[in-house]
């Protein structure tokens, strides 16, 4: 059956539905239509292009062998017309056509299958003085074009968020010689994607590369006449030249509410498996729409280009004639901010937790690969797991190594609802360049399984340093090396090196608490056993160690 | 209950089977023995200390923190007893003894539980002079301190067997100044890992770094006397200052086969999932058993640290008194030789071939990041499925670029027995310095569905190259630019660009066999859709393009 498919939107997802529709229906006439003049960009690229890492323009905009993916190209080698510059002002569902605004005319078009791709924008706080010449957001191509321009070395940037977004841009400004403030509203880094104690790997990372921040800090005003000067935070005064809004972005969907379809709790588009919003003839996809979370089974917005390029792919199919579906997310997400890669998937704890889940978590420090090959780089992971069932529910991995590859192999076990002791079971790649023998992943699954099993008691550095800070009555025992414990240390431990913990049992009170720790807690854990075993009552080990430990050294 | 738990041998296996006894019963006796001098040590970094990629000998035996494990800190630290130098030379099941051999006195030692860590040894080939003092095997610690002695720059060295050994010696001893040859029977490298044209990849890099590679090549002798001065291998002579055996290992299944062990049809130990041989109070684990295959539920015999490790964890908790199983492995390997990376999980084509699976493939070569994004590197990845069903069966993948974390999230997803579908859908990390917002799996994955539903028709760089040998009345179809057509190509193709095809189908006959290609496969898979879309009646494309042609090309 020959048809006519109207895109609306040519960037990730209208891209791809536009291109799958030919090659699903090669008689189809295909439409796609933007409003804006750039299309086919790959807009995750837009803060590598203010941080001039990506260096033309144009590049964000090629196939990978070089080719400018341009309206020329989407006609000649897709088969699919594109009019830039042709903003939808609305649809009329009952005669199926769409009316238009190109320059100043206004026109309509008819359309057999239509589909949404109109993509999200960045969120404005409802702030005086946020229209200001000097407040920016990080959205669009023509954003980058403008803070390009206006970001001069020694001039002062203030970013609101601390979101993806806002990190990749505090980055790109730094490198350009800015003084950047980086102002947050909750109290860490990534409150949305990662738990504070992974969070704190971040941060610690961001503050050593000489971004200031201010968690816990909501924007109040924005001070200035004409630009703003200084924006009002958390009580503080934020020297401001710039202003850079990333406190998230919200889904375009006026045209599609104006039309009467379905929105969904989420405040996104609804849409079923096959990408099919409430009417059966306009398909929607990318970030205007939401997906299906598929650990917990509600619906999420988590406007992703990767997610986007797979909805693109089965709106198309399907509007085209064809079947298929896409099932849905696990939350993965991931940023590389100066030397630290930091994501998720799956649920963090403060997720799981507030979705009702009984879990059990596990903070595991180690090296990316062989501790002795070269390059061996540190890696945090923070396993979290339903106990009861031993269900793997999410990993968040951070450090200067490679924890991509981690959030991968994770995100594929967590799809296929792995428990802890499937995933302590994989066949992961092994060799000394990749990993240790048993891979980070394994590490953190078997120390998982000796907590659900209660052979193992961990408790949080968070916990150990609420005891400290209300003197609770317990022995902080270090089990590290003397060498050790004299280079970094926590106020008030009591050194017993392991090896002679067996020989030094007289040292401790049997009946007081004990809390043992070392540096990334598998001596701790050792420590635990040993004393369990020689009749301590009440022994536990601080979990991931001094490398988990996000607050002040002793001595500093 | 108190036991006394013997563990023979003293490596990746049997000190984990011994530290994993202890945490699991406290009160045990557990007694390690160990033949050697060396205990605890990374098997897999001999290659690197050979290559001086790791400079201290002790650093394979360390914690990473840097404690040495040697017997007293078995003792110590884990409260296990270690005795070096201690060979095993019997086992009376009946009454529950070891017999020991220590230097000249030979004595007994009871136990409770035995757990079987005795590895695997070299294969060495029966052939005249294998014998002569400078022929080596790569196992040992010992085995890397003779040839650290003998490996003279300018000297020559040829090494027998291109399996994963065999390739990390020749990089070490050519890293060294050595003129390196590498001999091997089969007609690829790598060719109980690889299917051919994957290790093409691996072949070319291995050339270009100055290795002889002489593939086909069976060794029918060894010349020389006193030592070996030429190897005989496929009719030609090879000089040889020093000779490596590389062809293999075997496990060490005597002492198990003496005592009257059930011997696996892989030839090493059997086991059940709990790691136990056929005595239930005796397990087995690392190099000397065999475990299953859990895409083909068979028993293989692939040893690895990796397995290792998990399976003396089950042995160790089973003999301990505990309760734990180990399901098994799916094949997963990888190596790093000179710059690239290159591995397999689950089963090659070949493997899946061979075990009466009706296969589809698909090649597919890409950046391992964003194209944009600095550092992208080429990798080529395999994909191997079911017909029918569409059972994800193996990936295979090499090149410069990060392919160890796709192995990992295949791994994950072959073990969960998913679909391409599934695999296509899954929701893995991405942001531009990490991958394309659509992965190189997903990218694959999408191909193979293309192929699976017959959209898509691709056919090998060897069958083409038959095609072109063979002289077959065919159009071999160049959809590149003009620019990459005058760079590299193929002897005989026509060149059409892909965005001028539709503008130029005339001049192609209607009829006949059309083959297009482009760098990767997706231009040519888009011809095959437009020429497909016009009514042509036979068109294909070549599966991974002109990256995936391992042949030589136009003027060379």
């Amino acid at each position: 059956m020959n048809k006519k498919i109207v895109v609306i939107g040519a960037n990730a997802a209208g891209a791809k539905a536009a291109a799958k529709a030919r090659r699903t229906n090669p008689k189809a006439e295909i439409i796609v239509l933007d409003r804006g003049n750039f299309i086919s960009y790959g807009a995750c690229g837009i803060p590598y292009y203010l941080s001039d890492t990506v260096k033309e323009l144009k590049e964000l905009m090629s196939t990978p062998v070089g080719v400018v993916r341009d309206a020329n190209f989407f006609n000649k080698v897709k088969g699919v017309s594109v009019r830039t510059n042709t903003e939808v002002i609305g649809i009329d569902r009952e005669r199926k056509v769409v009316r238009l605004r190109e320059g100043a005319a206004e026109t309509e078009l008819s359309y057999d299958k239509l589909v949404l791709a109109t993509g999200s924008s960045p969120v404005v706080p409802p702030i005086e003085n946020v229209s200001l010449p000097n407040v920016f957001t990080v959205k669009s191509i023509e954003d980058a074009e403008l803070l390009k321009e206006r970001a001069v070395a020694g001039a002062a940037a203030c970013i609101i968020g601390a979101g993806l977004i806002g990190l990749e841009t505090a980055e790109a400004l730094q490198g350009k010689g800015m003084r950047v403030t980086l102002v947050e509203m909750r109290d860490q880094l990534l409150p949305g994607v990662l738990d504070p104690e992974v969070a704190a790997v971040v941060e610690k990372q961001v503050k050593l590369q000489g971004v200031t921040v201010l968690t816990g800090s909501a924007v109040t005003a924005f001070a200035g006449e004409g630009r703003v000067q200084q924006v009002i935070a958390g009580g503080q005064q934020v020297a401001a030249d710039l202003v850079v809004l990333a406190p998230g972005v919200r889904p375009n969907v006026a045209l599609a509410r104006d039309a009467g379809l379905a929105i969904g709790v989420t405040g996104a588009i609804a849409v079923n498996e096959r990408q099919a919003t409430s009417d059966p003839d306009i398909y929607a996809c990318g970030d205007c729409c939401e997906t299906t979370h598929l650990v917990t089974g509600k619906k999420v917005f988590i406007p992703l280009g990767s997610t986007a390029n797979k909805q693109g792919r089965v709106a198309g199919i399907n509007a085209a004639g064809g079947e298929a579906t896409f099932a849905g997310v696990i939350g993965t997400s991931i940023l590389k901010i100066f030397n630290v890669n930091a994501g998720k998937t799956g649920l963090t704890e403060n997720e799981a937790r507030a979705l009702g889940f009984d879990v059990e978590t596990v903070l595991s420090p180690a090296p990316d690969r062989a501790h002795f090959y070269p390059g061996a780089k540190p890696i945090l992971l923070k396993l979290v797991a339903e106990r009861g069932t031993g269900r793997f529910l999410g990993l968040q991995a951070a450090g200067e190594g490679a924890v991509d590859k981690r959030l991968d192999a994770a995100a594929a076990a967590i799809t296929f609802r792995a428990s802890v002791e499937q995933l302590s079971q994989l066949d992961l790649a092994y060799a000394p360049p990749y990993s240790a023998a048993m891979d980070n992943l394994i590490v953190a699954a078997d120390i998982m399984k000796n907590k659900l099993a209660g052979h193992a008691r961990g408790i949080s550095a968070r916990e150990v340093k609420r005891k400290l800070d209300d003197g609770d009555d317990f022995i902080l025992l270090d089990v590290r090396s003397p060498a050790e414990h004299g280079e970094i240390g926590l106020a008030g431990a009591k050194l017993i090196p392991l090896g002679a913990l067996r020989e030094r049992l007289d040292e401790l009170p049997r009946d007081k608490e004990i809390v043992a720790f070392c540096k990334i807690s598998l001596r701790g854990y050792e420590a635990q056993k040993i004393l369990d075993a020689a009749g301590f009552a009440d022994v536990k080990f601080m979990d991931g160690g001094i490398m988990a430990w996000p607050y002040r050294f002793r001595d500093q």
